[in-house]
């Protein structure tokens, strides 16, 4: 394992992210971003600044690499098709990829595999969103589609005018009682581990996790299903890696797949210091051929993201992050950009706590004194 | 503090450690160290290869840098100084290094100071120890001692004639029950904070830490003893940074001071898993006028050190790791570095564990079964 050259497409904070826990294997990893001032690349081995939808640029760049992942999806999956046939180690598969990057097809295959989704209509564009919608649905792109874009609910008839004017899908509109979001692991031997369900609270405008906490506060009954959800899953796509289940838990109390992602996830940043395996290790685990590790709950968790401040653009200022560095149990990871913007990720904030009631504390005392300004 | 370009004298594992928590913070790193295969060549914003102990190289690595500091006391403490005067912080204070760097000195400043320690005899050379031994003695080199070389114990006469032949120490041995350790963490503020205590079970031939487990078992009387002899030394040396302080538990249960390093150390490794803040980030606050982390335990913890195994020399290969990392609470450190020598340290292993003899169990197995070839 400490003798791979590992490739990561994308490196951003989840590849930076991946690089710490990398350093303990002391692994070789070479990154490849189109920003050249990414947050990986004063740690990469290798930095290469190019565009991971570019077919060249990809196969040029997995050629120093034995090993090859990602941590973005939007990726050229025809070049990763043909690093495969040249024998270098694709994990995600790129098939996979390729079909999760689609989100009616993601949706096909769900509705395929037995596994539980809201019910969806395949749509060309905004006119045939105008002739098949009832209201309330939520209309997706099927490509393209990232950290909230690409995403959007139809109310009304009113709505119509701001329908994508492309291909996607109608979802049935889910009311939902909570958003949860299961990690699942698995490698090459097929051994499977999921981490305890995370639970989800968006922030209202930005359609982003504004903070989470693990374990959920579901029923027991509840986690199974939606860990059993997961594994299964992973199982029926064969693959090889970290994929994140994003889920909502209806107010009937069933379990509906939203969206996933075959990569680390936001959903996972508070494993580092919350579960005896972060989310990363395991990713590297699941890629190396390693035994995977135990995602057991090391300390109740909440993950605050600390977005760039509404009315800030330009070099970031971290005010208030004193005061949070006193408190105990807080554990601040600032991702490096070099440029704050509006509702921007710009690092993250783990609380760990003994009651949910002190977690609570520090989340909401971590959101009102720490604010990336400009 | 995510501002501020950190310059580290020595760029080794400790200071590799250290970058993976200033990445945290998103703090730019400058790395000096004489290897070109430093374990931090690939992680820091600048690595200079140079002579730590040259003034020049030292004084023009430190000009691109606001901040100071060492993974290493072996360096060219003049150089720090005219760096200070250049306006630059360096923590620890250089005359503060230049104390510790000798140990007939360090001991002279406990003595002054009321810090207990074992009675010495300060001793230029061979003939001079040889006029002043009673024995058993411990004979210690005043400088350039480092990790158990510079430290023999003479045991009779007939050990003479291998006594160093440099000005040096004699200290009457100390027949211990334990070795024990604390590291106290002092930033400008004066706020102080011990880590709880550790105890060390040295390897007979390599005279190494072992393996160590924290918190030690010792009695609550004799853990409050050592912290506060820890603080009262940080203090009276008023020094800004992290303290390693190495201490003797007699087997009349008193507790003497060994020796000190003014920077993180092996004693401390197990605080990256077992404690609420590790000794690197602690390091890191305290030298940035950040407010101290908790260093409450998290778990029980025990950490080994990964020597290179005796018999082999070359590239290392790690036998066994796949065994090691299928078991649970088992966190493995590679250091990076190129060629592995009978007790080289190549890395270590945290275990946590709930109880002493799951711990213990784990370490035996650990050392059985993980070794460094080639």
């Amino acid at each position: 394992m400490n003798k791979v050259k590992l490739g990561v497409l994308g490196g951003g904070q989840l590849g930076k992210m991946l690089i710490q826990s990398a350093m303990n294997f002391d692994m070789e990893v070479h990154m490849l971003d189109p920003d050249a001032e990414a947050p990986c690349k004063p740690y990469a081995h290798q930095f290469v600044q190019g565009d991971l939808k570019d077919y060249d640029t990809v196969v040029n760049f997995g050629a120093a690499c034995d090993l090859i992942t990602i941590e973005i999806e939007n990726v050229n999956t025809e070049a990763l098709k043909a690093l495969e046939k040249q024998g270098k180690r694709v994990f995600p598969q790129p098939h996979i990829i390729e079909l999760i990057q689609n989100k009616v097809a993601q949706k096909k295959f769900y509705k395929a595999n037995g596994i539980p989704t809201s019910d969806f209509i395949e749509v060309s564009g905004r006119s045939d969103v105008a002739a098949k919608a009832h209201f309330p649905m939520v209309n997706k792109l099927a490509r393209d589609g990232y950290d909230g874009r690409g995403v959007q609910v139809l109310r009304s008839a009113f709505d119509i005018e701001k329908a994508f004017d492309a291909p996607g899908l109608l979802e049935n509109f889910v009311d939902f009682d909570k958003e949860i979001a299961v990690i699942v692991a698995r490698n090459e031997q097929g051994q499977v581990t999921t981490f305890p369900v995370t639970e989800l609270v968006f922030h209202p405008e930005a359609n982003l996790v504004e903070y989470l906490f693990a374990p959920a506060h579901i029923t027991d009954h509840q986690a199974k299903e939606a860990e059993s959800i997961a594994c299964a899953l992973i199982e029926k796509l064969g693959m090889v890696g970290l994929l994140a289940v994003e889920m909502f838990l209806t107010k009937e109390g069933t379990i509906l797949v939203n969206e996933i992602a075959p990569r680390t996830h936001n959903s996972g940043h508070h494993t580092i210091e919350g579960n005896i395996t972060s989310q990363f290790e395991q990713h590297l685990r699941a890629i190396c051929q390693m035994p995977l590790g135990s995602t057991a709950t090391r300390s109740m968790a909440a993950m605050v993201n600390l977005l760039g401040e509404e009315g800030y653009t330009g070099t970031p200022i971290l005010a208030g992050i004193e005061e949070i560095m006193a408190m105990e149990g807080v554990f601040v990871h600032l991702y490096g950009k070099k440029v704050t913007k509006p509702f921007r990720k710009m690092g993250h904030v783990t609380v760990i706590g003994d009651t949910f009631a002190s977690l609570r504390d520090k989340v909401e005392r971590v959101k009102s004194t720490l604010k990336v300004i400009a």
